[in-house]
């Protein structure tokens, strides 16, 4: 675990000055009872150069996605590179949502990178949402250039058939199922993918939209459509338990307008979050495909009757973006707020000492917490590195989010004591080392339940009911989730769209279905929907 | 569990004949303690339609990989699909590498899939080596076919440099490392990463070659030479321990000659094994890449002396091959042989029953078991579908290589017994159910260990010292590895190559250095290497 220290960029010259001096530790000795966050607050920023949520949210969260050390921009225009801090919560992730799936009867397989591109025009409604994003493989060989700069396209090496870097995968394995499925016996196929995709975005945001990012792809095939529904139904369910008990990010649960449908499903589903600054953000999916890719790809089965039908489908879908709603969802202006159950290490534990003797003293004490701790199954890091100043590594720790921080010295030996400082409240408090490790767990718990309720207070005072359009249009500066009434017609939501960059986020599964007036056009309607600027 | 039956496309249909007739139920009532190996195997081999090896033993891999539902090849020429079974394999051997990885104190990350064509070009020896199996990227969007053809490559959208999807990542890390490495406190870096390359085979085969392929890529940086030897040998060493404690196949530790070096390395190190049908198989390399990448990116650091030098560089990586490797050691013409240690469940319980009231008694028993199993960490499917006859199920898990199968029927019940079946070694057991958790843990234990005992004595028995030309190129047609000195030039090496077809696989690690004549040219050896046949 100490590598992830290694694997920092960030080189702060200006840290350097207050590694220079001992200032921070006598601060935390001699205060450890004051409240001196102000000036902590004030040192740490200027150590970690964040920009301020209210100065500039965007320039905010790219600062932080850089200085926390969780993704940087490559060479290759788009794409990213995960770094370590970055990569391990996503494997955090990773490893949580294939258990749930796993539970509820899934499958993990893999398929081909590659797509004929003959295959994406199979389904019409596909081929229109993702061609114009399509990464295309031409040749498959490079040779020296003749003029000797370098190597060039062999122009001998032509495709035949031009191959599309898969933007999603469901051509791929449709053709594919269409060898698995011959009978009802071979139903329901419940097959998921860890992948990478790539969809060529013209502007692109670290985590939120890369032209390159990583994902799960479920894929199921299933005898009929009410099967096929409640599948749909269920991965939504999964989505949204993990979003609120793991990523402790509330989200509303509902279906897309026609508009916002996934290019050849015939409804889609989808969780949707609050960001701090008021924008929503679509955090997973979970489409009814249908029989479309089944007609598409020829797909037939016998049923129990012996007759011939489509298949039906659903797939479902999320990913890396949601390192960017979770960093949205809770982080502030000290830098990330991480969730205990998904952060890679739930504790940090920083010495303070002056000489070597102290720290081996702090170090023996140390290992006693460090076993206590592991034992109740809290992931816990000693950074006892003598590089880096406590001052430093406070900082850091802050910034990269870890929920707790425990500092000791040589007082604390003595006393039989520990500083416990939360992140998510930045509340300190001296605590007897006597049972500690059961008092964190509980902590991590509380932090865990106090962040998820930080943000669905958060969600809750930025939801409004809105009844007129000029309301609306007001509203909608302030950002937030408004629910108001809309007609039904993609026209009506365009026009809405072109004129306050407002979308329909979904219809909420099971909310309110008193009918009304639409706001814009003053037609009838069926039900308020979620309306929102989003990411 | 049980869903991996679902998604088995292998439908045999003279597999009907059997389930439509209780033959097999009855003999195996009847005939408990009666061996009837024979027999079960010629019924299982038609079931199973699969060659056997003596006949052809690349049809016999070919037929396996298929039946056992591990792999199938795709609808894009040398890609394949690894199916839910195969995949479930490669998690466990991903899961395994994993956590071994970060004992040795390494981290993931995540690098982009596409690198600038220019980047390959940077280091001379690597692009050499990759150039002529590259997929490139040229164009970034389609658009409808004026013709109503389905859709075109936009011509418009060609992009300014072509993108290579990766074969391996060294160029675009390195490009990266730059950035995150300015001192010796930045180093070392010790970064992997899972992902799929592409390289642009012409002969392919399930597996073992293919053009696309998952594997990880450890990519190192040091400040010392001595340290990144250190690093590429400590990691030769994981890929030894792997392969042998949780593969149950014994490897040969050496470094390769400087012919079959990775393109752009100053020394390859490799594990080699050796297949049933005499040949080698490379099942993993670690390359020592002394500063050619550090140079050829521009990666300086300054040591602690304040003097500037390139930084140190070691690669490393094993893929889907192993996948091979593993299927090719132990399987035999009955189908898959799978260690207990990476089979995805280790124990599958076949019910025997004719009515539904046995079979009810039978669950209730089994769910007694299964309990006292896990509790053991032992992974376990109790397989009481009722579409399928227990002779079909018999032979479905005999192919797929499930290390024990327990079967229980009526009798077992009223006797406190059940059937254990070892795939092994095909021999069957009646036991007691009291303490069965503990006697089949030791069990797979004892399997575990014959399998790699029975590979180890194959290699063994095929392991030859040749002193002849003569006697070389007859030993060369019976397979196996052959120590036999050789005079340290390529071009020996290469005429040994042309006439035999047969390569150095490596210098052993640590072996005999007692020099000689080389067998071909007669001029002075410095020590025996190994030859052999290989894929």
């Amino acid at each position: 675990m100490t590598y992830y220290n290694k694997c920092n960029s960030s080189k702060n010259e200006k840290s350097e000055l207050y590694e220079s001096s001992d200032f921070f530790v006598n601060f935390v000795l001699q205060n450890r009872t004051l409240s001196f966050k102000n000036d902590k607050t004030k040192m740490a920023k200027e150590l970690k150069e964040l920009t301020s949520r209210s100065e500039n949210y965007s320039q905010w969260y790219n600062d932080l996605v850089l200085k926390a050390d969780l993704a940087e921009n490559s060479a290759v225009r788009g794409c990213m590179v995960i770094k370590p801090y970055g990569y391990a919560i996503w494997e955090k992730i990773q490893r949580q949502l294939d258990d749930m799936f796993k539970e509820t009867g899934h499958v993990n397989a893999y398929f081909p990178l590659f797509i004929p591109k003959s295959f994406l025009s199979k389904e019409a409604a596909h081929v229109d949402g993702f061609a114009k994003e399509c990464a295309v493989v031409t040749h498959y060989r490079l040779k020296n250039d003749p003029n000797g700069k370098g190597v060039i396209v062999d122009p001998d090496a032509k495709l035949e058939e031009e191959l599309i870097v898969r933007p999603t995968s469901e051509t791929i394995i449709w053709s594919t199922y269409r060898n698995w499925i011959q009978s009802y016996r071979d139903l329901p196929i419940l097959c998921n993918q860890w992948a990478n995709v790539v969809r060529w975005e013209m502007r692109t945001r670290l985590f939120l939209r890369t032209t390159e990012f990583l994902w799960q792809e479920g894929h199921t095939a299933h005898a009929t459509k009410a099967e096929a529904v409640e599948e749909t139904e269920k991965m939504l369910e999964v989505y949204a338990e993990f979003a609120e008990t793991f990523m402790a990010m509330p989200v509303l649960k509902g279906v897309k307008t026609a508009n916002e449908r996934f290019a050849g499903a015939l409804e889609t589903y989808c969780i949707e979050a609050l960001m701090q600054d008021g924008k929503a953000l679509q955090a997973g999916t979970s489409h009814f495909l249908g029989q479309n890719f089944a007609k598409a790809f020829d797909v037939q089965f016998l049923d129990k009757e012996g007759k011939r039908d489509y298949v039906w489908a659903t797939s479902w879908g999320v990913s890396t973006r949601l390192m960017g709603a979770l960093i949205m969802s809770h982080s502030d202006d000290n830098g990330l707020v991480l969730p205990p159950k998904l952060a890679p290490y739930q504790v940090v534990i920083v010495p303070i000492f002056k000489t070597s003797e102290q720290l081996e003293e702090i170090n023996q004490k140390v290992a006693t917490i460090v076993s206590a701790l592991k034992i109740q199954g809290i992931s816990v890091k000693y950074d006892n590195s003598e590089n880096r100043k406590p001052g430093w590594k406070f900082a850091q720790y802050e910034l990269k989010g870890v929920p707790l921080r425990l500092a000791i010295g040589s007082r604390d030996l003595e006393n039989n004591t520990v500083e416990v400082a939360r992140r998510d409240t930045l509340t300190k408090e001296t605590l007897s080392c006597d049972n500690l490790d059961v008092y964190l767990k509980q902590l991590l718990d509380d932090i865990q339940d106090n962040i998820y309720k930080k943000a669905l207070d958060y969600r809750t005072s930025k939801t409004v009911y809105v009844d007129t359009y000029e309301e609306f249009k007001e509203k909608i500066e302030e950002g937030g989730f408004i629910l108001a009434h809309w007609d039904g017609t993609s026209e009506t939501e365009d026009k809405i769209k072109e004129e306050t960059k407002a979308t329909i986020r979904c219809i909420i599964l099971g909310g309110d279905k008193t009918p009304g007036i639409c706001m814009f056009s003053g037609k009838p309607s069926a039900q308020r929907v979620v309306f929102a600027r989003s990411y």
